[in-house]
């Protein structure tokens, strides 16, 4: 007899109505696979994208549950697993189908969440964290003595990347357009705050003796692609993670030739799963050790029961939120 | 008493008549520096430039004397040099002055030749293949069973990059405007040559199956760019080199983001004194010894008296030429 879960489905595509908690089949563990109860679904940028039909989920992933990462406990594990057992906690990043009481998922996808960090913390861990990561030293070999700037650096990825820039002896300047962002950012450990408004260039260059900076991670998109080339120095690189503000705009290549510098962008959602899998045993041995020693730690703007999906996507909307927000299942 | 000797100056601004022989001082050897006695002056796109007031020498190099390159034998050591004796044949860049009769570098910037390529060869070595090898391997990662395009493959970096990427296994797509020059690159090992007009980014993906190209080497510039994203394969990397077709167009962020894909920027000519070297140091070792293998080889279009330098700005502006134009010295 087959076993039912409830989960946060997408009735169609649209305003945050269309999510309505249904009951689907729960999912069984494949060999190498470990099931997952549920405790925090992080809600996510792409998700809003998503139930707006502007983001389908990739093959094989559920089409219609949202939900790019969990927290919970080891409910089932397959046959081959041998990482995991039953009770141990856990968080990742899954291609889709995150809204729900169960996930299921590769054993090396699962990523010990260390004591002393509740569950319902640690949903708001895996894509801020992962994003931050891998952009800022995967993509953008950020190092010691080097100086990051961080646009949007309220959100999850933002007030994750300011922390491992911080811990990794870097330099941080972030930029938000609510003040009241940059003063949580500040807390947080940021070193230079800027507000987003038309001078942003300018304060960023001041701020850095006019030398401009060596990474930028950039959650914003076209909008700021111009000054962004304005305050790239010698050698810098800027990381894409996504382009909330539009996706267009005018690159000089003479700029970019005469600062030897260089743009790329990076997705988590559309990598093969080696590649996930690889990432997720990275962060597990380089920056769970950070989390379990309190150095940085996940912020939560707030927790939201499952049925308020609506709300949370509203939340995140709005821009209202300064770090994650997740859902929570009982 | 100050010894002269013959250059190619700048009499001004403007068309190739403002390139004139006249006698200049002598250059003397720095502690750790070489005097060499030119035979081959490589004449290079950023020369053109140059000419016209569009590229000013960077600060410390001779403003109205252009050439970026050369070829020779050592004429005179500084006491510190332990690299070169009298007599050395060697080869370098420059950021500039190179035009002369004699020029004087700092010994770890000279590269030897090797026996059996005649110094006028040598002369078109340098820029070409230390851009291009530079640009392939530690700007863009091109590993063997990859497959590159190289954009204008009969450029003197064009061709220079399709050995290189032959010789390290990796698959070669050029285009070119000129039929003839195509041809010429085929003969030279290219494995692909795809015509530069409307429809070139069709070919190039049939070309590859639909999977796109992993390298690109672009030494065109704007015009190329939204056809250059079309073509990326995931993971790709485009090393801008030069601009000739203008510097400005619009970039697709999403895209680049979906591809994991970058763009980067490079110039030889404006990098600080220790990365030229290192770079001519690793050139010497890696590159230097496929040269004297006959593994890769120097491709010349002409080679012109000094006193015709005007003539070999006109041919490269023209788009005359395959591979390398460089002046002689008596």
């Amino acid at each position: 007899m087959e076993r039912g879960m409830l989960a946060v489905v997408l009735e169609g595509w649209g305003d945050p109505e269309v999510l309505q908690i249904r009951e689907v089949p729960r999912p069984r563990p494949g060999p190498h696979e470990v099931v997952v109860k549920v405790r925090a679904s992080g809600v996510n940028r792409a998700d809003l994208l998503q139930r707006r039909g502007k983001y389908p989920a990739p093959p094989g992933e559920p089409q219609d549950i949202p939900g790019l990462e969990f927290s919970g406990t080891v409910e089932e594990v397959g046959e081959e697993v041998s990482l995991w057992r039953v009770g141990d906690r856990v968080m990742g990043i899954l291609g889709g189908g995150g809204y729900a009481q169960y996930v299921a998922v590769h054993e090396r996808a699962a990523i010990r969440v260390p004591a002393g960090i509740p569950l319902e913390d640690a949903g708001a861990i895996p894509e801020a964290f992962l994003t931050a990561y891998d952009a800022l030293f995967r993509q953008a070999a950020l190092t010691e003595g080097e100086t990051v700037l961080i646009h949007a650096v309220g959100s999850g990825v933002g007030t994750a990347a300011l922390q491992l820039a911080q811990n990794a002896g870097a330099r941080s300047i972030g930029t938000a357009r609510a003040p009241w962002k940059l003063d949580r950012a500040l807390e947080l450990g940021l070193d230079v705050a800027v507000e987003g408004g038309e001078d942003w260039v300018q304060r960023v260059l001041n701020a850095t003796g006019g030398e401009g900076v060596d990474v930028i991670l950039d959650l914003v998109g076209g909008g700021y692609l111009a000054g962004n080339l304005k305050v790239m120095a010698t050698g810098a690189r800027q990381v894409v993670v996504g382009v909330p503000s539009g996706s267009r705009a005018e690159l000089d290549l003479r700029w970019l030739m005469t600062r030897r510098a260089l743009i790329r962008g990076t997705v988590l959602r559309g990598r093969p799963v080696e590649e996930k899998l690889a990432l997720s045993r990275e962060f597990e041995h380089r920056v769970v050790p950070l989390l379990a020693a309190r150095k940085i730690r996940p912020v939560l703007h707030t927790a939201l029961p499952a049925h308020q999906a609506a709300e949370a996507h509203r939340l995140l909307e709005d821009n209202r939120t300064f770090g994650k927000v997740v859902l929570l299942w009982d």
